[in-house]
């Protein structure tokens, strides 16, 4: 299962922490972590999951994969700059989102237009993102959505 | 200077009315209509800016030409599906965005995120967009900040 | 019709005056040009359209539309880089490849891979590439293999 | 480190055997294996990988995770269609081309393109492409080489 979690390369001292304890969930529920592989929520998402020795994933808008945070196992290089936002989604079983700005606004969009499950934390107020705001429970809400995602 | 209408393939009657008379005045201006080239305010802002002897531009998510509405001149290919919203946004000197779903949404915030002037007609309510009813209004105004955005 | 013509930014004078006679027969053919865009076989293609009144169409890597040649009618900014070569390839009904480097390898791949028609002059020998030294020649061969590549 | 292993989805038996043998190399190098993710040598190669405990990711052209072959990880859904193939180049520290088609022969110029060490076996002859017929050799010197790039 890969689940993705979006947010800003600038986010606020509470977002890493709840971007730290998502990362750590995901990692103990054995789910690949997705990420734009940058700093910010990307970075403390990754960080958690590393701390649980989970596996990383981080789809980088540039063409240099040392752009990546010291957290990410497996660099995607696009050269694609913020086109590689719907790579993220479509990677993705089900997202987080962590608080964020336009960039995860467009992820967002993505995400509901291909009818991917989104947990929100702390961000944008779009009708069908489910709102959570236990890092726990969202991650939980997230694995159990993917997983019926998957049933054909 | 190259004006981008943005809208889904599906909308309103009212919405169309609009699209169309936007499309005229970006035509009478002298601009470039640039949009996503299928059904819905993209056709119908085409159609306007042929009405008054425009040129068209549809960047399209397919893999064929003819996949473009009538109203279509220059057929961008890209294959790329919705990835292709970014392309829309960077090849606009300035937006404007009627109703629209979340195809609409992702365009507005990859806009936003650019620092691009977006006016907006019935569409998502976001901070920055610029609310303006009047299709003739609208048209003027984008044309206005598009000039300024050229400006060094 | 949109043929597309394809080589390096940097090239031969002799490719110069090749790419500048293949603009003015695309335009004397009333088609529209599709290039990258930028200086060297694409800037004298689009300079050769605009010297007989053809439209030209100029998809860019990069992320300022002024990057683009002063003959370049429609600029499509993509952002994507190189990504962009099978944008160029898809938006055109053929294709003329002049000299060229790696990236036009690229695109004459993507061409072929596409079954799309592709004429080449002192290009990269690969089977299908339909060799034809004479512009004049060139153009017409391409015009009329996609003709025949739009009938259904 | 990452190493790509491009070659068409249909491809000789001698073709399927040298990817196995290069996937298994890659794995016992403890480099994560990069493809493009579906059936040929893409499968072979991604079989050879988990045969001794490697990990793969496969950057797919289309929509849906269940295209990747069975022998994938790490699933990339792009949606992109063939414009992926640059992500694959992008996102390899040096690559190793097994026979092929025009996609391999696409993916073979974005990686000269962008100066990266690429091995060929019995692939397309193209003048920077280092041949080395047997896979371990060809896994040697695609490690050795993808070192030399990574040093500053």
């Amino acid at each position: 299962m890969q689940i993705g979690v979006i947010g800003a390369s600038k986010c606020s001292k509470e977002a890493e922490e709840i971007a730290f304890k998502v990362g750590q969930e995901i990692a103990r529920h054995r789910a690949v972590l997705v990420c734009g592989g940058l700093t910010g929520v990307m970075e403390h998402a990754a960080k958690g999951a590393k701390s649980e020795g989970g596996l990383t994933v981080g789809i980088l808008p540039g063409f240099n994969p040392q752009d990546a945070n010291p957290y990410i196992d497996i660099k995607i290089v696009t050269g694609l700059s913020y086109a590689r936002n719907i790579i993220i989604v479509r990677s993705s079983d089900a997202l987080i989102a962590i608080e964020g700005g336009y960039g995860t606004l467009s992820e967002i969009a993505f995400a509901l237009q291909a009818g991917k499950p989104i947990i929100g934390i702390n961000t944008w107020k779009i009708d069908p993102i489910i709102v959570i705001k236990d890092p726990v429970d969202a991650v939980k809400k997230a694995i159990e959505l993917s997983c019926k995602e998957r049933k054909p």
